[in-house]
């Protein structure tokens, strides 16, 4: 719906994509976990989020995959974000709850975390989360999930600190 | 039934659990994710393992809690080793699926990750995941969870980089 | 809280219970699958409500245990009233989501679901599912679960079909 | 990939798809709840099940839709059956686990619930679950699940009770 607003409305869709992209990468930057893992938002549409985590050792279980922790954590602000790309204004995102399966070891160059609305009520919205690992160009599904959050009033969101 | 056998039987069931902590804290060494994000391997039992994370900038979604990232790479770590004090030796493990709500913002001074193993079989173990956030001495529910858990023979396991 | 109220007061804890159990059993009455499947409300206290499923033909899958959807439909249902009995009155329930694992065959005589409330908001509450499989007096653990509730303003529910 | 060879080499494809769909019939006969819910399977394809469920009064929880429990436990034989598609002869297919988003009042003339496998391994196999509501030739989705499987040998199946 928000996406074929945006089609036929340019000009107005242009200025909503832009306060929704605005609205996103603001709060991302307050996500210190996010910074530390190293992880970058990728792209941002109405009802999709993708978020892009390259391959580190600071990332990894046992074997040297990426940890299912990171995994989840990136699949988890995906959805978290592409849920309020479709919130009103001044909204804020709380995940009431996740559930990941995880099909395939973590392994890659990078992976992209892309989260998807597949519903968005009033009070609650569900996602589904998919995260990829890319390896020279080629990408292969590790990852798949869902996710259920709940729009709050948004309260002052602390600056970023330092 | 593990702990039932340490009880009975001291001197075997003191090796016994050192060599299950020993195998558990190996694995957890190597798991770069869990020495990044500061957590540590603070009990071991057969069937039950507590994983604690110390507050920090870096842990935090936009709001300064922890991020549900942090507070699931935990409780999965947990879940996973819960499991492995339980499997045959040479086994490692895998974790299928998780699914964690979050039940009250992840606040405290550090969060407590638990572990529990709720039926081990052959092939699929599964496991309760408990979190609590801790400050000034009083605990309390942060998220609650479900895992499965799968044991796979042994791979070389990497040394722990550097 | 409930629990300690009722404690406390016995004569009005005594009058809460028991239009607490009315408002679950007029409830449960109106859902024609239990009725369809054999299901009985069989315990209702302030967040917990059990539900007895006794065996037949009719809810078999294709090896003569219950099916997952028998369990689980019982499940739901003893989750979704756990809830009910702590919401305001002229509330109504919606399950939002929940997750099971099948941890073991489900046999028995009959089987019986537990619902019991983690955390009750105004809005969401989160309950845990068991079910038991139970033989000679002997019961074992089927299945468990997490489910997350809404609450809403009643609407007038249909009278029961004859 | 088995839709693959499906399509090159038509006659033992034909011949595979038939055995196929036979294994699922046979094994949905045996399932008595399905029989004693009015649901039938619709369509069976490699890798995907459709289960159809008409609407009746014996399926409702209290507002008079389809109970969450009968459409999970369609939704659970869609995607078990889905993986049973794929796993070799001989088998026999558990669900381990499954979750469901109940996104929207599960109405309609009918339902479709629509198990689709999304990664088959030697053990585990994960499925989507989708469920729709079914109205006068709209469809609308009501619930969106994952799910997890095992295959095991088959054991003998009883004979359907009469």
């Amino acid at each position: 719906m928000a996406a074929r607003h945006h089609d036929e409305n340019d000009r107005e869709g242009g200025r909503l994509a832009a306060s929704i992209e605005d609205r996103v990468r603001d709060s991302f930057n307050r996500q210190g976990l996010m910074h530390h893992l190293g992880a970058e938002i990728h792209e941002v549409r109405p009802g999709f989020v993708r978020i892009r985590l390259p391959y580190s050792e600071s990332l990894t279980q046992q074997h040297g995959y990426f940890h299912a922790g990171a995994t989840s954590a990136i699949a988890d602000s995906a959805g978290g974000y592409a849920g309020l790309t479709l919130f009103p204004e001044g909204s804020s995102v709380l995940t009431v709850e996740f559930k990941v399966n995880l099909v395939a070891p973590a392994r890659g160059d990078w992976l992209d975390a892309e989260g998807k609305v597949i519903r968005s009520g009033r009070t609650l919205t569900i996602c589904q989360l998919e995260v990829y690992g890319v390896s020279g160009g080629e990408r292969s599904l590790v990852a798949l999930g869902q996710q259920t959050l709940m729009a709050i009033e948004a309260r002052d969101e602390r600056p970023k600190a330092g």
